[in-house]
C-alpha cells in the first residue's frame, strides 16, 4: 500500500502559560494508506513542525519532510526505516525535521500495526509486554507545602512512585530546594519512589547541581534527571562521579539515536529517557532501548502528554521486563485527556498495561477535538501550501 | 537602547533543485535599536525559521525565539549572551530555535558594532584581524572530467586551495570516487590544496569511509570533510585513528557549542567547522574557535551563501593567525551575490581580508533583494502572526 495522505492537526488549550507543562498543546499526526489510518503525535512547537513539514525546499539536504513520506510504499517496518533514512538525508539541513518526523512514524507504525492485527510492540520485535510501574509525574508545588499535598494526593491515588520537576526548584538556594525535596519523601512516605527533574536549569554548572547531592542522598532520591542541558556530557560524566548513590536520569532532548546513546557512553547517566515525540519516533527509540539494555542503563520513557503519546512511548521498552518503571503525567491538561477515548489506567496492583490491540491501541477521539483545533493557513507567494485539514473528513 | 523591531526576510531564486548548493535561497535578518541597524543570514529552512521566531508558545520551554530577543535591552556584549542563554531556555523544547536565532545574534553584532564604529571581531576581543586563504569551494562535476575543468577555472582564478563535495562522490562504487579525486589533484596541480567533502554520504559506515582513505592519502588530499552524520562520534574517531595521514575535518552540523567540542574531543576531527548561520551565531562560534586553539585542532568557518554569511563566519577567528584557511564559496547563485552591495574578493596574493568596517562591515542591497523576496504570510486562528515586512520600510 502507498501512503496516501499525512494530515497535521494542531490543537491546544485555549490559553497557554509558561509553566513547564507540555501538555497544553500537541501536534496530531493522521495517516492514510489502502484501508487503514495511523495517528501520532509530535512534541510541542506545531507550527514550526508544520513549516518543516510543508515548507519549501531549500536545496538537496534540505527538503521538506512531506518530499520523503508523502506517497511512499509501506509493506513492512523495513519501509518505515527507510524512510526515516531518507528524511535524515534529505532534511539533514532542516532542524526542525526529526520533531515532526516522530509524530508521522509513530503514525506509520500504527497503521501498519491495524492493517495487520498486531500490536506495535509485536512488530518492532518483542514477543510479550510486560506491565510497567507508573511513577505520578507533575511539577514542583510553588512552596514545599503545596508539593507535600501533591505527592500525598498521589500516593493516595495508589502510585508507589512520584517524580517532582521543574517549578522553583534549583532557582534559589540549595536550602530552598531541600525543604522542597523533604517534603516529597515526606508525602511519598518510606518505600515510595522520588524521582526528581532539575529540568536543565544549572545549564552546565557542575558546582550548583553538587551542591543538591547531600539532600537528594538524605531522602534517598531515585534519580536526578536533567540536571544539565543535554549536550553537556562533561557535566553529567563529572556529576556522575560524585553522585554514586542517586543515578543521572537525561535523554529527553535527544533528536537522534546518537544524543540518546553520548549520554550513556560519555554522560555517565544511569536512566536513559526517551521522548518519542521527539527522537524520530518508536523505531529509534527501540535501538536506544536495545543500547540501553547492552549497556546495563535503564531505559525510561519521557511523556507529559496524551495517552496517544503515552502508549507510543512504552512500545519501545515494553518487553523489557527488567526495565519497570515508566513516566505517567499525572495531571495533564483536559486537552491530553480528550485526545483518546480510552486510557492506560493503572490496574488493581498499580500497574499499567501496554494495549494488547493492533497498532498502538487507542482511539483518537476526533469529535472532541474539534473545540481544540487551532486553525493555521500558511501561504506562501499567495499559494496556500497549509490549512488545517477536517478533522471529520 | 532597546531592540525594537526585528524583520525576517525569506528570500530565494526562482527555482530551487535538489543539488546540493545552499546558496538558493537565504533567511535575511534585519535588527533595529535606537538609530542603529544591523543585518543577519540564517542558514536554509526559512519558513521554519519564521514559524520558529513567531509561533505560538507551547509551554514555558517552549517559546517562540522572538519573546526572548523582541525589547530586550542592547548595551553590550553581555546583553547579546544573555538573550542567547534565555533562547537556550526558553526554547529549549523548540528545535528550530537556534538556526533562526543564528541570524539574529548575527544581526546584534552587526547593530553593535555600527552604533560603536568597530568591526565584530574586536567587540569579541581580537587585537587584529588577518588575512585568510580562501579555498575555492564547490560542488563535485558530474564526471571527472567536469571536476577537472572546475577546478582548473578556480585555480585560474588564482585560488590556491580547493574543496570539492556532494555530486556523485561516495554514492558509488570506491573506484569512481578515485577518477573523481585523481581528476582534483590534477586540476589543482601538484602544489595546490585539495578538501574534499563526502557530505555525509556514507552515515555511520566506517568500511565504506575507510574504503576512500588510500586514494585520498594517495592524492594528498587536506581534508576528509563529514564522511558521517555529525552526531556519528564513534565513526569519526575510528575513521581518524584508521586515517592518519588525511585529518578528518566536520562540525557544521553543530547547533551548539557543546556539540562541536563533542566532535573534537571524542569525533578526533582535525578540522573543526562552523556555521555561524547554524550554531547561534557569532559568539558561541567564538567559544568554538577558542576551544579549538586550546585543543590544537584548526577553526574553519562553513559557509555557503552570501558574503554576509561570509563575514560574519570569518569573525570567529579574525584574529587567529594560524587558522589561516577559509571557506569561499566559489560560484553561489545568483541570489547570494546580490544580498549585498559590497564583496570580500581575494586581494592579489590571493587572500580575502576580514572587514575592517563597523559591525559586520557589509550593506546589504535591499534593492536588489525586491525581485528575490518571497511572500509569505502565516495565519493562526484567522490573525495574521507573520507577513513578508517590507524591504524598504
Amino acid at each position: 500500500m502507498k501512503i496516501e495522505t499525512i494530515d497535521l492537526f494542531y490543537v491546544a488549550m485555549p490559553v497557554i502559560t509558561t509553566e513547564g507543562d507540555g501538555s497544553q498543546d500537541a501536534l496530531l499526526v493522521r495517516v492514510r494508506a489502502g484501508q487503514s489510518e495511523g495517528w501520532g503525535e509530535c512534541e510541542a512547537a506545531p507550527l514550526a513542525s508544520i513549516a518543516a513539514y510543508v515548507g519549501p525546499m531549500s536545496h538537496g539536504s534540505c527538503r521538506p519532510v512531506r518530499d520523503s513520506v508523502l506517497g511512499r510504499d509501506l509493506q513492512g517496518h523495513r519501509d518505515i526505516e527507510r524512510i526515516a533514512l531518507d528524511v535524515a538525508y534529505n532534511s539533514m539541513d532542516l532542524l526542525q525535521a526529526p520533531h515532526v518526523l516522530s509524530g508521522i512514524e509513530m503514525a506509520l507504525w500504527d497503521l501498519l500495526g491495524k492493517q495487520r492485527g498486531q500490536p506495535v510492540w509485536q512488530l518492532i520485535g518483542y514477543q510479550r509486554a510486560f506491565p510497567k510501574m507508573p511513577y505520578a509525574s507533575m511539577l514542583f508545588g510553588d512552596s514545599a507545602q503545596e508539593t507535600l499535598d501533591k505527592v500525598r494526593a498521589a500516593r493516595n491515588r495508589g502510585f508507589r512512585a512520584v517524580k517532582l520537576g521543574w517549578g522553583p526548584f534549583g532557582r534559589g538556594a540549595a536550602k530552598d530546594d531541600a525543604d522542597q525535596l523533604h517534603a516529597a519523601r515526606e508525602g511519598c512516605g518510606k518505600d515510595g519512589i522520588v524521582c526528581i527533574d532539575a529540568g536543565q536549569i544549572w545549564g552546565s554548572d557542575v558546582e550548583a547541581a553538587t551542591a543538591r547531592i547531600p539532600v537528594l542522598e538524605e531522602i534517598g532520591a531515585y534519580w536526578l534527571e536533567e540536571p544539565f542541558q543535554t549536550g553537556a556530557l562533561a557535566s553529567y560524566k563529572t556529576l556522575s562521579e560524585r553522585s554514586t548513590k542517586v543515578g543521572l536520569a537525561g535523554g529527553e532532548g535527544a533528536h537522534n539515536v546518537d544524543m540518546a546513546r553520548h549520554l550513556v557512553d560519555f554522560g555517565g547517566v544511569k536512566f536513559i529517557q526517551i521522548d518519542c515525540g521527539r527522537i524520530g519516533g518508536i523505531a529509534p527509540a527501540k535501538q536506544v532501548a536495545d543500547y540501553a539494555v547492552e549497556r546495563g542503563v535503564t531505559y525510561v520513557n519521557h511523556t507529559f502528554t496524551s495517552h496517544l503519546a503515552l502508549s507510543a512511548s512504552l512500545q519501545p521498552f515494553a518487553g523489557l521486563e527488567q526495565h519497570h518503571i515508566c513516566e505517567y503525567p499525572i495531571t495533564p491538561k483536559q486537552l491530553a485527556l480528550d485526545i483518546t477515548a480510552n486510557h492506560l489506567l493503572p490496574d488493581g496492583n498499580g500497574e499499567i498495561h501496554v494495549p494488547d490491540q493492533p497498532g498502538l491501541g487507542m482511539v483518537v477521539n476526533t469529535q472532541a477535538l474539534e473545540k481544540y483545533l487551532v486553525e493555521v493557513e500558511i501561504k506562501v507567494q499567495g499559494a496556500t501550501i497549509y490549512q488545517t485539514p477536517r478533522l471529520d473528513s
